[in-house]
C-alpha cells in the first residue's frame, strides 16, 4: 500500500492517554509511529493494541543501532510484537542492515533506514558535506539491499528530493520533522517523500483530533494545488 | 566503584534462563549489561529483577540514539526502570549527549557513550580514517559533557590505548568484543579499558558458571603477570 499522508508519532507515555490520541487520529493518518520510550515504560504489548483500536499498521521507530547479532535479535523480537515496519540506522554498517532487512522480508515487515537525522545537530561529528556523502551512500545500499524504505528529513526538504533521484520511485521516502522541529506539512511530500511524519504537534495539542484533521486538510490542500498547477500548465 | 573486571552481557530473551544465568555468574562479574530483545520479549521489569537476584548493577545497553527530544524521554523512562548505567551513540550528535548525560547525572545514573563499534563492519560507511577522527572527537566530547565513560572495542587494543589517551585518568572505558567476536580476555584491561564486557562466550556455554569463574580467574592471572612484571621491570 501506497499513497500520501501522515504518519503519527505518537510519543506519549501515559498509556490511556496514548490509546486515545490512536483513536482520535486514525481517520486523518495512514500509519502510527511508536519509538521506546512508550515501549519501555509500558512493555511491547502496546503495539498490538493500538493496532487492534485503530485498525492501521504500527511502525516501530527503534532504529536499530547494534551489532549484527544484537540487532538481528531486536528485529526478531519486534517481529514477534507484530510491528509492520522497522526503522532501522544506517550508519552502523551494511551487515547490520542486510541480516535485518532478510529477516524482516521473510515476515512480510517493512523496513525503513535512517539516512540522517533531522535536528539540528545532526551534523555535529560529520561536517555537512561528508554527512551529505555518507547518507546517500547509505540510501543507495538501503535501495540495494532491498528496504522498503528509506528515513529523509522533512525539515531539508533539499534533501528529500536529492534522495528520491537516489533511490527512485520504487522505494518509500518517510519525512519526520514536520511540525515542532520546523517542516511545514507538505513540504516532504511536494519534495518527493511519500509520508510526514508529524509528532508533537497533532499530541500536544488541545484537541488531537482536531489539529490531526486540521493537518490533513492542508495537505490535501496543497497536493491538490500542485495537481491542478501542473495540469494548467 | 571503579574496579577491574566483566561486565556480562546477557544477552537471553527466554527469561528463566536469563535470570538463571545471572544468579549463576554473578560472583565473577562486576555488572550485568542487558539490551532491547530481551526488554522488547519480556518487559522493562527485568532490569530491578536482575539487580534484585543478583546484587550487581545493571547496565542497559539501549545505545540511545534518537533526535535529542525522544532521547531524553528513552533515558528517563530507563532511569524510572531502575537502570544504574546507560549507553549512549556518540555519532548522533552533541545535544542529545548533552541532555541526555545531564539527566542522568541528577539520578546518580552512570553513562557511557559509544565511540567506535566492535563488530567487523563498523567502518562501512566511513572509511577506517574518518571513523577513527569522529571516533576520537566523540570521546573528548563525552570527556567534556561528564559522561561516565566510553565504550571502545575490544577487538582493537590499540583503539583502546588511544581512547585511554585522549580521555585520560579518571573516566572509564568498557569494552565489548571479547570471546564471540575475537577478543582474548585482558586484552583490553591491559590496553587501558576498565571493564570488558563479555557475552555469547559465558551465556553460550554448557555450563555458564563455571565458564565464567575460567574467565575471572584468566583476568585475574593476567593482570597478576602484568603486576609482577612491572614490579620485575
Amino acid at each position: 500500500m501506497r499513497g500520501k499522508g501522515i504518519i503519527h508519532a505518537l510519543d506519549v507515555e501515559d498509556i490511556d492517554k496514548a490509546f486515545k490520541i490512536a483513536v482520535d487520529v486514525k481517520d486523518y493518518v495512514e500509519m502510527i509511529k511508536i519509538s521506546y520510550p512508550m515501549i519501555i515504560r509500558n512493555g511491547s504489548w502496546v503495539i498490538e493494541k493500538i493496532k487492534e483500536i485503530t485498525g492501521l499498521p504500527v511502525l516501530a521507530c527503534f532504529k536499530i543501532a547494534d551489532i549484527p547479532e544484537i540487532s538481528k535479535r531486536i528485529m526478531k523480537e519486534t517481529i514477534d510484537k507484530d510491528a509492520d515496519a522497522v526503522t532501522l540506522h544506517g550508519f552502523v554498517g551494511r551487515k547490520t542492515l542486510e541480516e535485518c532487512i532478510k529477516l524482516a522480508d521473510k515476515f512480510g515487515v517493512e523496513t525503513y533506514v535512517v539516512t540522517e537525522m533531522s535536528h539540528d545537530d545532526a551534523d555535529y561529528f560529520l561536517n555537512r558535506e561528508l554527512l551529505t556523502q555518507v547518507s546517500e551512500r547509505i540510501a543507495r545500499v538501503a535501495k540495494e539491499l532491498g528496504a522498503t524504505g528509506i528515513v529523509a528529513p522533512a525539515t531539508k526538504p533539499q534533501r528529500v528530493k536529492k534522495f528520491r533521484e537516489i533511490v527512485g520511485s520504487d522505494m518509500i521516502i518517510i519525512s519526520p520533522g514536520i511540525g515542532a522541529q520546523g517542516g511545514k506539512v507538505g513540504d516532504a511530500i511536494l519534495a518527493g517523500a511519500d509520508y510526514e511524519i508529524i509528532g508533537r504537534s497533532i499530541y500536544t495539542a488541545p484537541d488531537p483530533k482536531k489539529k490531526a484533521r486540521e493537518m490533513y486538510l492542508t495537505l490535501q490542500e496543497r497536493l491538490r494545488e500542485v495537481k491542478e498547477e501542473s495540469v494548467l500548465h
